[in-house]
């Protein structure tokens, strides 16, 4: 029997807004529950119990079957996100099935916890949390995972760090410092989660990105590194669902 | 002797604003001189004798050191860009020089002409014309070179094709169907590459995102593709140099 996976969201197919595989074609699945409470969570409806109504529990048959009637003959490619999905054992049984079905799977999550089934993940996104968030990094944990990962050959693996000021960049460099051989991807940190003037919110993220560029080029020890927005957010505001 | 490359400009370091390297932290190398003359080319300036008296004959070291002078230690990454920087055998030698330097080097040409060099790119994107340039894609060539460049096993490389229609998005499905195994970029085009009204243009721009979105959303023979905007064109208009 199938266990049961907590499921706030199966959307798509859109793009992927951010990160390594940004512009990719891609459905998404969106657990519910997370053991971080980030003061900037940009889907803290996934944990803060405001969607509590929403969360639905599934077998991984169940959300096989959304994911195709959503999608269609129209996708290859499916993102798990949260919340943490690695909090979620059970995960591991949709990422195999995906796998079978041909599905190339994306997974993030902040590496606060190992699970076995990372490994068949195509492309990991681990996106430890600047001081900015209130959180606090357990370097333990996050070597652990990082040494795990990358004693698999073919492993997609990158590291990703939201970026709201000067505190957070320099937790940046540290972080790029200490495994320098992920490859490295600063993002913008949106200020303005619950804003609803589109263009306003345009302007910020492109005034930030802008801000961010400039430390990168200044930065000797960010040589490596790739600066990105969020696109869903430059395209459709904060909305959810897209 | 060390032969002369026709420059027209060297910049940065700044990022990557398109294509398989969105966001990396970069210089750029631009040669002069094209054998398209797209309708929409948003570096006419490099063929159609308007920036004339800026072309430079440099040799390969005068360009490397040109590099390490703007860039200082802030850089392990050159993009090469015109034009197109195929028609110019004697980049080899800049090439070979960057990388016994230790740089990465990504290159970027439509795929109308080969060059052994290309071997010794890190990030190689060719991106044939759609119809709206007024250009067309001679196949012969483009599959020969899609060929040599598949033998090797770990270059890098994409296909990129910009879309500004309907007739550009078939003809970019096609592309991405004769070549299914080369990664796969759209990008959205820029009607407006002399507006100076940077709020129009950056609304204009991701409209047209969304259009692209929406229609590889739809379709089920772009299901392995990304789709991504001109970033420097978002945050700094049709300024050149940045
Ligand atoms: S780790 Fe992610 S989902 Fe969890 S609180 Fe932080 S930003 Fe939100
Ligand atoms: S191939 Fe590139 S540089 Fe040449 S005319 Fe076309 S867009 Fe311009």
């Amino acid at each position: 029997m199938m266990k049961k996976i907590p499921v706030i969201e199966i959307f798509g197919p859109t793009i992927q807004g951010e990160g390594m595989l940004i512009g990719q074609k891609t459905m998404f699945v969106r657990t519910a529950g997370c053991d971080y409470s980030c003061r900037w969570c940009d889907s803290a409806f996934t944990w803060d119990g405001s969607a509590k109504k929403e969360i639905r529990q599934l077998t991984a048959l169940n959300i096989w079957r959304e994911l195709q009637q959503l999608g269609g003959d129209r996708f290859n490619h499916v993102t798990i996100s949260g919340g943490n999905p690695a909090l979620i054992q059970a995960l591991g049984e949709l990422v195999s099935l995906l796998k079978q079905n041909g599905i190339r799977v994306a997974l993030e999550t902040q590496g606060s916890r190992w699970q076995e089934w990372f490994y068949e993940i195509d492309d990991l996104t681990i996106s430890p949390k600047p001081p900015s968030s209130g959180m606090k990094t357990d370097f333990h944990v996050l070597d652990d995972i990082i040494f795990r990962l990358t004693k698999k050959e073919k492993q997609g693996v990158s590291l990703k760090v939201v970026v709201f000021d000067d505190a957070d960049f320099s937790y940046a460099e540290m972080v790029h410092k200490r495994y320098p051989h992920i490859p490295f991807y600063l993002q913008v940190g949106n200020d303005a989660i619950s804003s609803n003037d589109e263009s306003m919110l345009r302007t910020a993220l492109l005034d930030k990105l802008n801000w961010l560029v400039e430390k990168t080029v200044q930065s000797k020890d960010m040589n490596d590194v790739r600066v990105l927005p969020q696109l869903h957010t430059l395209l459709w505001g904060n909305k959810r669902g897209v």
